[in-house]
């Protein structure tokens, strides 16, 4: 049987771990990353970690074919360089990626696949999570942004530019204060985003006259209106149904198998998938009307097994 | 060198032609598509047409490789069936298309392939027309209704249902009479296609005070507007400002590598398209800043150089 190293490189913390030809995931291990310490600071750490693994793997006789990275920012992954990323990680865009590792690790670069850790993720809860077994699956996470990927045939759909999976950025109704679109951390206004993120259900709590001494963050939020608390639970329920709304418009679009939602948002329970469940299917075509809508599977774990199956099955490519 | 014939068999008539490997039309015919007189009639009709073009076409010594039919309609592509589809043509609906067609023709099945007539439409554009050379496109076509397709390596993304491409039905901030979201032709409400197709521009001027007796049909709300009717003017602003932003959402989403924009009102001229291409732009991510938006390049043909296209190139596949 092979094996891969796959690696699930965040805004602040780095794991990885073996993954198995099963999809399994061997020595687990997690690093913060090293988010304001430049990029080489980081693939220094990372190759670090992998180069362990790697070890851990020789010891035990396992096969280890490659490196794959999800990694936070858009990833071109044909070059295996970072496009650009947001500050969550300082000094990210611009950085050789797969080259960088390859060169620390001693390894051909052709060894080195990367994508963007969403649409590892996708990919992840695709080969051995949610949607194992589907011939297609939209995966969209609601968590500190709104994120997305399409896999078709075992193949996340990256885009042309690597841009694809940014189903946080079209309009949506809800997106509203009063008549005025609420801006977007894209620059734009109006966005799925900028109203069904978790930072966006707290900014929506004190647009409704939440107090912010009451609501430290979005997990505060979601405390209160388990306590009953209407304002709060308004702000969920709006963030929600606009989640849920946004997915069911881009499943009439694409018509894949199966939905995947995730994120901390989906992970946060009933109060949050009841309003999002029920917008989905409000918006969906009669013949989508079946379509299923799971829970992701593999929880931390999906865009490391993800990032392991880009070395694994077939090779990630753009359009 | 090889040729197929071409079928686009739409609510009211059904052109074919004899389509080259280069993407030529050659011998172009249409007929009155027999909308209410049942299936059997309109595969009756369609065989001759069919055949009478074969006949033109061994005329003329051309090897004809088979018959690919683009039709209104959700059509399974696998099984050559019609799934729905909607009154314009009367018992459509469960029509065994490409089996029919091969009894008639005396052909084996296997050389008469069918997909939805807007995904022919947009494989047409990506093989021979505005989206030539392209690694991937995005066409949607605004008129009596709203469709698109995204074609991927010249595979047009027909979905697992082969519902994809049902780009009119997701939810649009325009979409809102008041603080009610505008009833949708599918049965929901609120999506992109109850602003942004034709008719809706013209139930959008009688709901901003426009006359009836002045606005028989959408041509005429153009019409007024070409002689400077203010509300006319809104309507139609309204109208492609809807579909731009819907189509630059789905860029976000999707990153073709082009977008094509089509159907009668993006042929109505700059009163539609500059107001459209303008909201399209404003909603972009900057990464997509540059994507080119295309108008469509073969017409009518479109649809039956793409049906040709199904036969001259790999075989279409859902999910």
């Amino acid at each position: 049987m092979q094996y891969a190293i796959g690696v699930d490189l965040g805004g602040t913390k780095t794991a990885a771990g073996v993954v198995s030809a099963a999809g399994e995931v061997l020595f687990p291990a997690t690093i913060p990353t090293l988010n304001i310490a430049g990029s080489d600071a980081i693939l220094d750490a990372t190759a670090v970690l992998v180069s362990s693994l790697m070890g851990r793997a020789r010891a035990e006789d396992l096969d280890v074919a490659g490196v794959g990275v999800g990694s936070a920012g858009v990833i071109d992954a044909a070059r295996g360089v970072v496009v650009s990323a947001t500050d969550a990680i300082l000094g990210w865009a611009g950085t050789a990626l797969t080259a960088g590792l390859a060169a620390r690790l001693g390894l051909p670069p052709s060894s080195i696949q990367a994508v963007n850790d969403v649409h590892a993720h996708a990919l992840g809860e695709s080969w051995a999570g949610a949607a194992a077994g589907t011939a297609s699956s939209l995966l969209v996470a609601f968590g500190t942004g709104v994120g997305g990927s399409l896999v078709l045939a075992g193949q996340p759909l990256l885009g042309h530019r690597f841009v694809g999976g940014h189903v946080g950025h079209f309009a949506s109704p809800y997106a509203f204060d009063g008549g005025t679109p609420v801006p977007c951390v894209c620059g734009g206004s109006g966005h799925v985003e900028s109203i069904a993120s978790g930072p966006a259900v707290r900014e929506t709590y004190l647009r409704l006259g939440g107090r912010e001494e009451d609501a430290a963050d979005t997990r505060a939020v979601f405390a209160l209106a388990g306590a009953g608390e209407t304002t709060a639970i308004r702000a969920i329920k709006l963030g929600a149904s606009a989640a849920g709304q946004a997915v069911g418009g881009l499943a009439n679009v694409l018509d894949p198998e199966v939905v995947v939602v995730t994120g901390g948002l989906a992970d946060a329970g009933e109060p949050w998938w009841q309003p999002m469940e029920h917008a989905l299917r409000a918006e969906l075509l009669p013949a989508l009307g079946g379509i299923p809508v799971l829970h992701a599977k593999l929880g931390n774990a999906a865009a490391m097994v993800g990032a392991g199956r880009l070395i694994l099955g077939p090779a990630p490519h753009g359009s």
